[in-house]
């Protein structure tokens, strides 16, 4: 038997309402770390997006080598890992070759998955984030126009390397049907993925994914989601992060919560009682649905004050008086609806040069995506 | 005894006037490979600059590895590596603790390059590029505030670890004293680099030096630039690309010319006379130098025509009745020289759109260096 420890989306490099995270990361690893000795793990496995983007910045560079570093050479743990959609398969994939002889397995195309690692009891699949066109190629087959399509002839494939003597475990990084998925997740992320049906998954016995940041997000016996580390959106504040162990005989998991450096809490409150002293959790990234319905001068600047890790502004029941109505918002554009708060909150309009940079930061975001 | 091959500078995801040259670049690494092989050396010494950018895109990453991959795990060389002012140190370190396993040794730190790699007779220092405050907090000397400062102590340091029954050969990337340098080295890099005395570096038997792209920089017994593999300016058309080998027992090294796929030529002509039918070298890149005086409607666009792979056109002696005299020119600013240039040539203005082509190139051109 073995036990391994399960986890995904570290998205090293990201950042929240703009706050750099890098510490909030490191803590949190620090404390995977203290887990995989705690529980006594035999391998560590990470479902993918180790990175946030695939043009990481050198500090989310060290910081990732840093990290596979201190699993596999400094601590001895064999590392399962894949590449997800958010990496860049070519840049992740520097040191492969070498990588192996220190038991850090990690896949970046789809032709490597067909190599399973054994370790102890269990053959470990790895298959990182591909598109169609790569299953296409790889089967030579133009058939396979979607991730529907193409999963099942992968699962088929993988099949035929199985050791029956052994477990199969497959660590993957996709949507996979039935699940929800948070505000992190972009639709484009998971339309662009397709959906893989869980009933395609069957022949394996335990299925370690990446992609969706809530580790709910798929209600399956045989399939879990990891969930990220952090909490990367106000849509997440009630979601417990952490990691899974897992334990190849028994086939049975258990999730291992991790606490955050800094929490994540949605307030729902009035600006006087927001604003009132002594306020509690004021270190924690708060976002903030106001239940006012009056026009507030500066409210942000005043709610910052009150709480610095400020990450994001509503209301709950609009604002009275504003000059666009719930149903107007609808149809406006993200730029007209930041020049109409702008309005509302400061009774001036936005200046060119503040047009401009919200033009920039709104493409970016774009991107982000 | 042992034999190393000496080379340097592949600025791997380098343009030539908009030309992609990474088959230029894989034909020329095929050569010394089988340089290699046919001198039977016992390693390969890379000098620095193995990328040309810091934020290298994924056909240059997918380039290097796979080249480093080749004569490492491949063909099972030794290599001695480190980064050069054009190499991101932190990038290029990703995988660096695993590659010693195979012999692969990449230094992008100053103090690694306290840990000289033994191979054979041979003691190699690997000093990676460094910026003088790297020395500043290496030795915790605030006194060391340029390069000339820095090398003796980083010598010294050196010496400190010399096995006398060995020989001491230094591998760095850095300009030194009386070399001169080719057009594809700029004033701001060398500058910003200061300059290594060449007395400074007596105790080493051999320095294999990276920077400057012309192996004949620098005259000296025992400190020898490779030189870049490709000729990557019209300032290196004449100069002899390729690798130095080196003998650590008699201390003599050879050089061994590599043809290029793609020759580059400078052409001193008249219009008339290069753009007769039947031209030599007509894929070589070719920068063309008119002996003309008048102005010629549509030159660049009948000159492509001839040479599909001009990459520049200037004049041998000016352009008569052109608006800006030769006097004036070293006056005007690069944008202002685009425009007179355009107008002599064409006949007509800049429109709004190609002068914001041109800035941005500019400016993009600037941040090259």
């Amino acid at each position: 038997m073995m036990r391994f420890l399960h986890t995904a989306d570290w998205h090293i490099g990201r950042t929240l309402a703009g706050f750099n995270l890098a510490e909030d990361q490191q803590a949190v690893f620090d404390r995977l770390v203290a887990t995989a000795k705690a529980e006594q793990v035999d391998a560590i496995v990470i479902a993918g997006d180790l990175y946030d983007r695939a043009l990481a910045n050198e500090d989310a560079v060290t910081m990732v080598n840093a990290m596979l570093t201190k699993l596999n050479r400094e601590l001895g743990y064999p590392v399962l890992a894949i590449s997800g959609n958010h990496d860049s398969a070519v840049r992740l994939n520097t040191g492969r070759e070498w990588f192996a002889g220190t038991q850090l397995y990690l896949n970046t195309q789809l032709a490597q998955a067909f190599t399973p690692v054994t370790l102890g009891d269990t053959q470990f699949f790895l298959l990182p984030y591909f598109e169609p066109i790569a299953a296409r190629q790889y089967f030579n087959d133009d058939s396979l126009t979607n991730l529907n399509l193409a999963m099942p002839r992968v699962v088929a494939a993988m099949q035929a390397l199985f050791d029956p003597a052994k477990r199969h475990v497959l660590v993957a990084h996709f949507f996979a049907a039935g699940s929800e998925h948070s505000d992190s997740e972009t639709l484009v992320n998971v339309g662009g993925l397709d959906a893989v049906a869980v009933s395609d998954l069957a022949p394996f016995d335990y299925v370690a994914l990446g992609h969706l940041h809530n580790r709910h997000a798929l209600q399956a016996t045989k399939v879990q989601y990891a969930g990220s580390l952090l909490k990367f959106s106000v849509s997440e504040a009630n979601q417990e992060k952490g990691v899974y162990i897992v334990d190849t005989e028994t086939l049975t998991r258990k999730f291992v919560a991790l606490a955050p450096r800094r929490e994540l809490i949605h307030r729902t409150a009035s600006y006087a009682e927001l604003t009132a002293p002594d306020q509690p959790d004021r270190d924690a990234f708060t976002a903030v649905t106001l239940t006012d319905t009056e026009a507030i001068p500066n409210v942000m600047a005043a709610l910052r004050e009150a709480f610095p890790y400020l990450i994001s502004l509503d209301r709950a029941h609009g604002v009275t008086g504003a000059t666009a109505t719930a149903k107007q918002v609808r149809h406006l554009s993200p730029q007209e609806l930041l020049a109409q708060f702008y309005h509302d909150v400061t009774g001036a309009e936005l200046t060119a040069e503040q047009q401009a940079w919200a033009d920039a930061a709104l493409a970016a975001a774009k991107e982000d995506d």
